[in-house]
């Protein structure tokens, strides 16, 4: 599929006839296993075991969950509409804690329902259904613009590292961080390379990145989160950049676990650090950003299949950290590239006060 | 087994009767598998394919593999007995390119060797017996000083992050790093946690470390690589130690690979950060220090068992990192403390001009 005239080769998500077909990435890259959903409960826990993951992704997905609540509802009264996509979007919230564009994507929807109220509910349904869609395209869109502004810090021989998977699986379609890498490689044609850290517990970096960048040839090597220090020391890297699962209007980004200690890495080697994330992961709210803790065995085992550790030990296992915007050299965005003072430059590119 | 005093609950060599039995090491910790040889090929090809690791454990294998030769040995002839110890050595030297140990303790084995040049064969034999033997119990007094001298820098409500395993596993008993650990909580009682790093690719924190603490009940917590700086950002860390494949006089340290990126953010995070290593650690000629670079297949599977990553993706596999003096608080030997500018403590402490 082409989309203002760039590629997009694969997309995770799509809505046909009141069901979602999803990519399930647990299983890549082994298996490119497309599942078929209409039910609210089956698409929550695809979201929950992370056979949906990456913040713009599961936004969509939320989203999309509630046009097919809305599609295939047969409520006959607005009340009734009501309660089904509220009680749909309260289950979806409660998937996962972290990622802000998953809030975004469901006040957005519901936002929408609530202006359409004295509308006739065929009318509503189907509106509901259009702004799910038009949301999965912008979103496309926005990484597309994300790589566009991205790729202008890059320049032939750069070697990018970026870390957990921020690419297609992890959109509506094309990627963020990963969106700029392809658009710097396959767009403008820059020779440029890529180091991916395999991201332990879940190895997005090694399944999913890794799995993307083979299948579009773009050079990578893999290493693994140990090795980001030593690659760094040896001039192998001259630029970071990664995705996002929340931002505050103050900088501070929330974004997989190990972000943080790539961060630190960089400003003591003096490498630029990038985040890159359309605006629906700024939250313009919150103070503080929750993280989601999640089982210890992810960290026990490796993808539930083998046991690393004597099943005694304790483990710890944060899902994200939040890297300061000290750090942070720039935030790539649809809407261009914002500099510290970011508590300033991200309020003026949202346009808030 | 008690030393000085000391229990020493695990020791992973052993020579008796012309063979050696050691613990297989990849094996655990679903299994405590002991593997018995007689044969240097065996011997050395366990020490490549880690099922005997850790740089100290390591080095006494060398100086018990060429015990092993002489106690077997046919030769009557010193010429003959020379060319079997020569043979062996080099195929112990082939082995590991990174770990000093393991060269240190072949050159005094050989030297030995040399200094009995005038002696009957038998004498030669059981004396290169003995100077192996008494270079593993050495080895274990050398981590209870070690132990001594480093738990001396612990204090109750300390959280100890330590990466890799640099226990009895990797030691002739009771370990370096984890030998100070051990010392503190056992011997001294001080109330003090562990936080273990898994260590990608082998996992030897997880496998390994955790196995050691879980088996004597130290209060442990297993993070993956990259939580390290989460865990230190969050103040859950107040010391850093770790062990050393190989130290430089100018102070500059080859250990396991990430150890480098651990020291960059207990600097960040103003942590101290210790090496603990026997000084047979001490490399005192070299100017630079050879990382060994193994198969990317350790870094595209775990440990084999399954893949991680797509086939085709290229992996880096550098198995140690080095940690420049001034990232270093002190190096803890079974000499004492030696602290910056480590120009001048290493080679007092060695006795050195």
């Amino acid at each position: 599929m082409f989309i203002e005239g760039v590629k997009v080769e694969i997309v995770p998500l799509e809505f046909r006839n009141g069901k979602i077909r999803f990519i399930d990435v647990t299983k890549l890259p082994e298996e490119l296993v497309y599942v078929k959903t209409d039910n609210v409960e089956r698409l929550a826990k695809a979201i929950e075991r992370m056979e949906i993951r990456g913040a713009p992704a599961i936004g969509v997905a939320a989203a999309l969950g509630l046009a097919m609540v809305a599609y295939n509802s047969k409520a006959k009264t607005y009340s009734k509409l009501a309660k089904e996509l509220y009680d749909a979007a309260e289950r979806l919230r409660k998937t996962r804690p972290t990622a802000y564009n998953l809030f975004w994507a469901i006040n957005r929807i519901i936002k929408k329902f609530n202006e359409l109220k004295n509308k006739p509910l065929d009318i509503i349904k189907s509106e509901i259904v259009r702004e799910a869609l038009s949301m999965q395209l912008e979103d496309i869109k926005n990484n597309i613009s994300i790589g566009k502004h991205g790729a202008s810090l890059l320049k032939d021989g750069d070697t990018v590292l970026t870390h957990c998977n921020t690419g297609s699986l992890a959109t509506a379609g094309y990627g963020t961080a990963l969106g700029i890498i392809r658009y710097a490689y396959h767009v403008q044609k820059k020779k440029i390379k890529v180091i991916a850290t395999e991201t332990r517990p879940l190895l997005q970096g090694a399944r999913l990145t890794a799995w993307e960048l083979v299948r579009e040839k773009i050079p990578a090597t893999l290493v693994t989160d140990n090795m980001v220090g030593y690659v760094m020391s040896k001039g192998m890297v001259t630029k970071v950049i990664v995705g996002a699962d929340r931002i505050l209007l103050d900088g501070r980004v929330a974004n997989k676990i190990g972000t943080y200690s790539i961060a630190v890495l960089a400003k003591h080697h003096n490498i630029p650090f990038y985040i890159a994330a359309p605006t629906s992961t700024i939250d313009p709210k919150s103070k503080e950003i929750p993280i989601e803790h999640r089982k210890p065995e992810e960290v026990k085992t490796v993808l539930g299949k083998i046991a690393t550790a004597p099943r005694e030990v304790e483990a710890l296992n944060p899902a994200f950290d939040i890297t300061p915007p000290e750090l942070i050299t720039a935030i790539i965005t649809e809407k261009g590239i914002a500099r510290p003072p970011y508590d300033k430059s991200i309020r003026k590119m949202l346009g808030l006060k």
